[in-house]
């Protein structure tokens, strides 16, 4: 799957990924009302307007783009209706040919960290059938509970030509709480950093590591000493535009070949038309501002990268 | 909660919660057939195959225990026939009166956090209605993000009066790969740990703060310690049983009130029959089997705690 990404990528001149975020508020006006005309204002409304909000910006971004990273939070808070959503919504991203990136954050003991992967990019044995439930192509995985927690996921990668990013630096301002702390001298996540390296050594596709690593975009100091400490490792840069990030920043996630590394953005995409650059487009036109704030983002960090 | 809880707890004598973490190859024979018979090998068969273990259990133990947890990936990993089963089971519980503590290991920056809290603990909001998704009453929570990754589940709490439990020092053989490591001579937990206190100073119910611990029952000398750093915490101790944690060993985890600590154990009531000493009961009365283990477990701890 790295290899189709790393494809797609190349075709695309996008390392880019979209994150399929909905906040109720995202969502215009005319969707909502649409929604729940049909099926009140209920769970299953929010899901309906989460997924026709979803698949317009799909229609509107999949020839741009290589890949999409939905972020389960925001269908789970509807329940189940909402996970029937991002259900719905991973299978039209396949349909799309996009590689979807779930972005789930789980991560727990040997046993259940395996039914996660199972459930999300592995297969369920009922009986003599086989099911894939949820069948992303990457998951993010959480490496608090260390190697045991994480070698399922990676199992099942290997098995089923997946693949995982796993949080080594969030992109978030209390990140630095636990994982920059200094341990022998040297902060968490570089320990972390490590791991993933080890983790992802014997898990290659042609060039890159399926096992790869997720680096705030935020901190671009960091990013360059954790593209040196993981070479093979694609990074999943979340934090660009909404949260700070700019083009700029993320030059020293990539390396000479203009690979190893895919920036997301989510807000600044889904939402792209809350934004005075893109208001002109108004509520009803909101997956032609997020087709073209995608262009721009592809702009600025093509221009990033030639300048690097 | 954390009232409710303890009131629970002393009502029954019981400070244990049984973890319904339906594997497949728990499930007795005859309930797999009648539920396969019913919907087929499917995904929808095999999440009626995990509720009717799961209400078997429950109907046989619900007068001896205060709370149960679900191990959400254990449903999960059946898609969303089988998260259909985990609210189904958490309603349930609801119904007998069981405190219901969703094992469900979110953790994410804040705005993502905020979904998960909403969706498990809290009420989301869809046009002028208000809905609670999943409706547990406690979560688990990983910490590696930091206090802005935690707040958010803290911020519903307070609102919902509902609690969590922290992962401080998890059970598994890895745990100690980063939250061992030392800094500034002391190991990442127990930094954690600090933190966990600090959170949940203005989170008190009566004697005790909703916002609780995670520390595994493999790990007694570290709980002593950590007992100690959080003195107004709950600590929710996995690994009792299967995973090897006896009752000797987690006498450090309580107060000299029998209160402030909860112990789970998940295979070793839920498969019971399928250990020599239950045996007897037979897969047909694999619930019997259950109802049993559970009273011994109280037996032991009771024991363990008169000898404290």
């Amino acid at each position: 799957m790295i290899d189709k990404l790393i494809e797609k990528i190349k075709k695309t001149h996008a390392p880019i990924v979209v994150g399929l975020d909905p906040m109720m508020n995202y969502i215009p006006e005319q969707i909502q009302k649409k929604a729940f005309s049909e099926y009140g204002e209920t769970l299953e409304g929010a899901a309906e307007a989460i997924w026709q909000f979803n698949k317009e910006i799909i229609d509107h971004t999949y020839d741009l783009i290589p890949a999409v990273k939905p972020q389960i939070a925001m269908y789970e808070q509807f329940g189940i209706p909402g996970l029937m959503a991002f259900k719905k919504t991973v299978d039209y991203c396949h349909e799309k040919d996009l590689v979807v990136i779930g972005d789930i954050k789980r991560g727990d003991i040997g046993s259940t960290s395996a039914a996660y992967a199972t459930g999300h990019i592995g297969t369920v044995q009922v009986g003599s059938k086989t099911y894939a439930p949820f069948a992303e192509d990457f998951v993010t995985v959480n490496p608090y509970l260390g190697t045991d927690g994480v070698k399922p996921f990676v199992e099942v990668c290997r098995e089923q030509k997946k693949g995982l990013f796993i949080l080594v630096k969030t992109s978030n301002p209390s990140s630095g709480e636990f994982q920059d702390r200094q341990i022998d001298g040297r902060p968490l996540y570089e320990l972390v950093g490590e791991k993933v390296a080890e983790w992802g050594k014997d898990c290659m596709g042609e060039k890159y590591s399926y096992i790869g690593a997720v680096v705030g975009a935020t901190y671009p100091e960091m990013g360059k000493i954790l593209r040196k400490l993981m070479p093979k490792s694609f990074i999943l840069v979340p934090g660009y535009g909404a949260q700070g990030g700019k083009g700029a920043d993320l030059v020293h996630f990539f390396h000479e070949d203009r690979l190893g590394a895919i920036v997301n953005s989510s807000r600044g995409i889904i939402a792209a038309y809350k934004q005075e650059e893109y208001a002109k487009y108004g509520e009803e036109h909101f997956a032609e501002a997020s087709r073209a704030a995608v262009e721009a983002m592809i702009k600025d960090i093509s221009l990033a990268l030639e300048n690097k």
